[in-house]
């Protein structure tokens, strides 16, 4: 510990969204967005062009490349890993697809106790081009200065076990789970293997991307909002804590899903901060989750509504955010595609001077 | 006022429904499903065969039949109206659809200001075959005892400003309403406009229904959830609370929205009761909301889950819905499509011998 009277404090060179999540606030606030990289940038649409997207997350020198894009454009204070959350259901053998203007569909959707038995015998397999994409993109990285460090972070990318077995069970997106969700409740014993190995799996592909040198992760429950507390908290918070065990103590751990404002308590379980909604005021948030680090929440609908709507809307997220222990200025759910990339440039500056 | 002691307290022969909508416990509990009407019963996939979604709508010997079935075999409190959030729109001569495994449709999507002032000058047309269906639907529940009561109300229905809004911008259905969400922040005029004339139309399709004969309305805010608190409070719950005003002191409005755990106290201005999604427990909003009636609010994924898993969830909601000063059974979202039939009138006789 550095006395700060009498003495000039040493600049603390840890990039800032490393201090962010270890519940400090850095002088310069850490800023990046879900799905930066992707079909906003013009490069993105040029370097994907005639590549399908698991492909593509499976090509190391484009999944780098991708990667890359966004921190090279906008200055972000992190990379993440371009990845889906199919890809370590590929990568594990199950025949999934993304179908433009549909989403995931799996081939064969797991309905009941003999699909899931089948299920679980697949293994997550070579995931070498997972850890040579990582070698690259860390190389580009390790120059590249967040606020007063001279490198910059990457984070690692997996789906929670439920949103994983959600896709796994429906066979392609919907609404309300109810296949999922009904399976959970009338066959407990299926749901408990299937998402054992969901989470398992996940917490596989974490692991690969912090052992290849990510610096961060982040869970991503896309479906969990979906869900009643007693049954979050009884059928699917344990899996999801599972899957982030898996580098506990290695890297800090986010975990994030959409409409989960009814869940944030048991979302920050096991994790070592919480991505928070865009529809939960970062306030209110931190009150209901002290000494947890937030991560959030700008509105993605102000990024396509024009510079006056985005900057008050931002300004006010950062003051929420000085709630937090600590805070890492995000979205509250992904980019849009339509998203004009120079306004997501102008509020990495906005974020950073404020 | 009756006193109950060295009396006999007359039995109120209002129905159950009424009574708990104007803030009463009545002898028995009254239940309805959202979505009763529709493809869980196989005497409406008969029906319907061969006709589409809106056309049946507009077929008043068809709309009533549909409407009367899940009565008729389930004995429930009370008949919802056979209708389509779409229908509003095609009788003011949008050109909407609804396409199978899509939902609806918009032809030509409302997204400039220009498109607005071409979609303000339609008015409702034609109302008489909405007036027919009634007629015939009240002829049949006037003799259809419902409690202590001799009849069964029928309840109205209509979409809410927002959930027109946001198909007639995005021109089919989305998950985060970015197209519309993003003018609501860019071009509050041209919004404004838009939300206006949504809430006339809605406000004249529930007129219509009242003064056919229906005894309740709700209105069903579908998409609300997907906005934060102060957009719903600034550039919503206004326009929602004006389609409600329409029929003001004329019978008991319901409002209910899916995803809308947050926005809760602002649904609940302008109307006389408010449908609880699943998500929020009923003793939770009773506590929120002091004196408003509610309805709602078992999972239907318990219905997909088998009675051991549907029953003690029901007791549990009845038990919750107690906090409330008047509580209308029903689930937190629409019947699924695939649920089986008889496991809703088994539930229907539990809430009336519970």
């Amino acid at each position: 510990m550095w006395p700060t009277i009498g003495r000039v404090t040493p600049v603390d060179v840890t990039p800032p969204l490393l201090q962010a999540l270890a519940g400090k606030h850095p002088a310069t606030k850490p800023v990046w967005f879900m799905r930066q990289a992707g079909r906003s940038l013009p490069e993105y649409r040029e370097v994907r062009r005639g590549t399908g997207m698991i492909e593509s997350c499976l090509m190391p020198d484009l999944a780098a490349e991708i990667t890359l894009q966004p921190v090279r454009r906008h200055k972000v204070d992190a990379a993440i890993f371009f990845s889906d959350i199919m890809v370590p259901l590929t990568l594990a053998g199950v025949d999934v697809d993304i179908v433009a203007g549909v989403g995931p569909v799996v081939a064969e959707p797991v309905r009941t106790a003999s699909d899931v038995r089948k299920l679980v015998a697949h293994e997550l397999g070579d995931t070498s081009m997972i850890t040579a994409a990582i070698e690259r993109i860390r190389a580009e990285l390790a120059t590249t200065p967040s606020g007063d460090a001279s490198w910059t972070p990457l984070i690692g990318f997996a789906g929670a076990p439920f949103t994983l077995a959600a896709y796994l069970v429906e066979g392609r997106p919907s609404r309300d789970h109810l296949a999922a969700r009904s399976m959970m409740l009338s066959d407990p014993e299926s749901w408990d293997a299937l998402m054992a190995w969901c989470a398992d799996l996940s917490g596989a592909f974490l692991t690969v991307q912090v052992d290849a040198g990510a610096s961060a992760v982040q869970l991503f429950d896309s479906w969990a909002g979906s869900l009643r507390l007693p049954d979050y908290t009884e059928r699917v918070a344990p899996w999801s804590q599972r899957a982030l065990a898996a580098v506990e103590g290695r890297v800090p751990r986010l975990h994030f899903g959409t409409g989960t404002g009814h869940l944030l308590e048991q979302m920050a379980q096991g994790a070592d901060a919480v991505g928070v909604d865009y529809r939960t005021p970062l306030d209110e948030a931190a009150a209901r989750l002290p000494g947890v680090p937030l991560q959030g929440n700008i509105d993605p609908a102000r990024l396509l509504a024009g510079w006056e709507a985005l900057e008050p809307h931002a300004l006010d997220v950062i003051r929420r955010g000085t709630a937090a222990p600590g805070h890492v200025v995000n979205l509250g759910h992904g980019v849009p595609p339509e998203t004009d990339p120079e306004i997501l440039t102008r509020l990495v500056d906005l974020v950073h001077t404020s």
